[in-house]
């Protein structure tokens, strides 16, 4: 057996929502380096799917669909009422994260989640408008009920891959940018010192630019959505108004673009979804690349982080959206999707560390427009590192699972910090913790530009004089 | 040795360019079915990957690309000078249509084509005007010389599959449906009687709706275009401006559709590229589907074709286009030609009929907005029967191929027909010589729409009051 590095101790305890592909890929790197009394742990799930790794380990399973009816009597006695430091970790879809991290605050319960969930049915409610189906409207009322208390117990959201770790890649690459440009080393303190500094180093935005290429032996089945992690995650955001942080460098803005009435301004959002709404990047494995402009939370809290305000004015924000190609069976899944009329099929699957027999899943940061043109960092993770590093899970996973365990290890190194976005958190320290699991961590500069390789045969709402504009990056036709 | 149908003689020479997947797959349909001297037939291909196959019957080959400036002296020789009648089978890329078949024609010589090819660069001249990069403009060149020499030897051009084969389905299925609506079992003699029955039978349109499954047991490399036929031919048409048959129905058309200065004015051209243009369409196996508008002779002439006039005055046309999903392999490859801007991966790979374990090629014609809604009818067949009816070839090859002999034995039955599309030629006898290689051949009525499944979330550019209005086919965002 190896021996482990300890991250941190829990004297209360961990209570688990949702136990699918990420669920299941935290369990290991708990045990491994967590401090905790795995005879208090309880695991929250409707599907019990993978329940015999609970089992095993003789964790409690409770199989229940967490809901706003049961969710304020059931998850607090969960934790003991002893005194003892609990923490919520949840993996869930369908349960809203701003009602558990309200009631966690209130117990004085750590929580960390990964993406601003919302209860069932919000993501497919036709009667809500638009806006009120996206992220930013998620996360304005996460940025109210921080100013309203802005102290207390941490809760950290946001903190999974991405967002998450990306968060950190971004405040990484800018320093190395930063050193590589000016030969300046000193890393900025504060928030606005980090604003100031991609700034001055003028980064007009930034891509969330992934590329998923695992794949399994078998061919995909007509009547099954396959994807590398939760297929109703990725449906219910693709199918949600794409949405992206705003720079104060754009000139150009597509006729189906959208502001909000009211909030932080940081992001638009656009009248179609994310999945019908391709974009051109760069990822350094393939090169040039289109992907999908999914609506994530960090579109819009990195643009929102990096704001530099003047006299309350804006002078400085960069644009910031995600830049998503899924692997070869989630694209033709999402096909089908399009051919059913976003109708889920009735098989979902999520393909497991077993079945994929190649790929990585490369997922980092383009950060553009400066002076040395681009520049991507983050994680090149294999499927064979993956499953040499930890088990129960893919190279996808494992980025998600590994950045869950470095925001609990910060959360409980910082008891209350309030409400923190992964922005707000300390990215050396947490890079240090996930880093092990991250394969091939590392930055490329690119002379690509998204004018590069654009067809001259038809007409091209492009221009030519400004590289980086939106408008060159969306893909129109 | 089977013991198969002799359904034609000729005496002279059959010059077949191109030896691809099509051409190897008409070797043994010739072989069994055209009574004619092997010693004499020549394949010209600058490719010798098949030659395997012609050098073990003894047949001349020539490793020679066909060009502008050697066409005129390499083929005439090749049919003998010896008064027998020769055949020019044309089932090459790059090699112009027009001027091989005025070369035929002036020589005596049988002409068939399964496109209006033109020769190199001219898909891709960056110099020459949108409208002058459309079928349309191809064709309008092919009309001039048949209104300038109408009589002469027969040259029957577009007849593979498609187009071709769903000229033949559109006149059985209008039979059909006749016979289903009215009860009246007589048939149309002429052009302008078949026109009548559309237009009677109320046919706002026709989709060449095709869904390609096969796929084999091997994923693509990363590197690779593959797909069950030419990829070379699917790219050019793909990145051709799409353009589709406009009907007297249609009462909106997208701001990037353009009409032609002169011409039969059968159809209109998009300014973006077919495999950027995508249809809601239906096919019986599996419903409802989205397919690329790549544009097609046959959306085109088929328009063209059942044009009722008055006075000069069209007042009846259908519209028609092309709504192809290619197989899984294209799909995954067409995205990867876009990251690429549009050029082709160093390797292409046409899936042959060993590689190939599953799938089927379901290819059709939905005639839609009649008084039974929609009827689709053609050919459904699997790469298992495709296997059983004929060697050297997949399902999508052999629905080409047969189709390429049945109109070879049309030709030689109507040896003086001059310059003649699909639509002209006897459909009835046409089918009868194809349909052993069509595996099930069968005619499906539908209740779908193109409202059908449409998003609720979003804005909709639909026309709810009228179902079968292109705005409504084609997918808007």
């Amino acid at each position: 057996m190896e021996d482990w590095e300890t991250y941190s101790k829990l004297s209360g305890s961990v209570v688990m929502l949702g136990f699918g592909s990420i669920g299941r890929g935290m369990l290991p790197l708990l045990e491994r380096h967590l401090d905790f009394d795995i005879s208090r742990m309880v695991v929250i799930d409707p599907d019990s799917t993978n329940r015999s790794l609970l089992d095993e380990r003789g964790i409690r399973f409770i199989q229940e669909r967490v809901t706003p009816d049961n969710f304020n009597s059931l998850l607090p006695p969960l934790f003991g009422f002893d005194g003892k430091q609990g923490f919520c970790v949840n993996l869930s879809v369908d349960v809203s994260s701003f009602d558990l991290l309200k009631l966690c605050r209130g117990i004085g319960v750590f929580y960390i989640d990964t993406v601003l969930e919302p209860w069932k049915g919000f993501y497919f409610n036709r009667e809500s408008v638009m806006a009120a189906r996206t992220n930013y409207y998620l996360r304005e009322s996460l940025l109210s009920e921080k100013a309203k208390v802005p102290d207390g117990v941490t809760a950290l959201t946001c903190c999974g891959a991405n967002p998450g770790m990306v968060s950190w890649f971004v405040k990484q690459a800018l320093v190395n940018l930063s050193s590589a440009v000016t030969g300046d080393l000193s890393e900025p303190g504060t928030r606005s010192e980090w604003a100031l500094l991609m700034r001055n180093l003028a980064v007009k935005g930034i891509h969330i630019a992934e590329r998923d290429t695992q794949r399994s032996v078998l061919r995909k089945p007509l009547d099954t959505f396959w994807n590398t992690w939760s297929v109703d995650g990725f449906v219910s955001e693709g199918l949600q108004p794409a949405e992206l942080g705003w720079g104060t460098h754009e000139k150009w803005m597509p006729d189906f673009a959208r502001r909000h009435d009211s909030g932080c301004q940081a992001a638009i959002y656009f009248e179609q979804p994310g999945v019908s709404t391709q974009v051109r990047t760069w990822c350094p494995t393939l090169g040039s690349q289109y992907g999908f402009l999914v609506t994530h939370n960090e579109s819009i809290s990195i643009s929102d982080y990096f704001t530099v305000k003047e006299d309350g004015v804006v002078v400085y924000r960069p644009t910031c959206h995600y830049a998503y190609r899924p692997c070869d069976d989630a694209l033709l899944s999402l096909h089908e999707l399009l051919d059913r009329g976003g109708e889920l099929p009735p098989f979902h699957h999520v393909l497991d560390e077993k079945e994929i027999i190649e790929g990585q899943d490369e997922l980092g940061v383009l950060l553009y427009g400066h002076q040395k043109n681009a520049y991507w960092y983050g994680s090149r993770l294999t499927i064979e590192q993956a499953r040499s590093l930890a088990p129960y899970q893919n190279a996808t996973a494992l980025q998600v699972t590994s950045a869950v365990l470095a925001g609990m290890v910060w959360v409980m190194e910082n008891p209350c910090a309030g409400i923190v976005e992964a922005e707000e958190t300390d990215y050396k320290r947490c890079l240090e913790l996930q880093r092990p699991y991250l394969g091939d961590v590392g930055g490329y500069y690119s002379e690509w530009t998204p004018l590069e390789g654009r067809s001259l045969l038809f007409p091209d709402n492009s221009d030519p004089n400004d590289p980086w504009q939106f408008r060159n990056v969306l893909v129109q036709r």
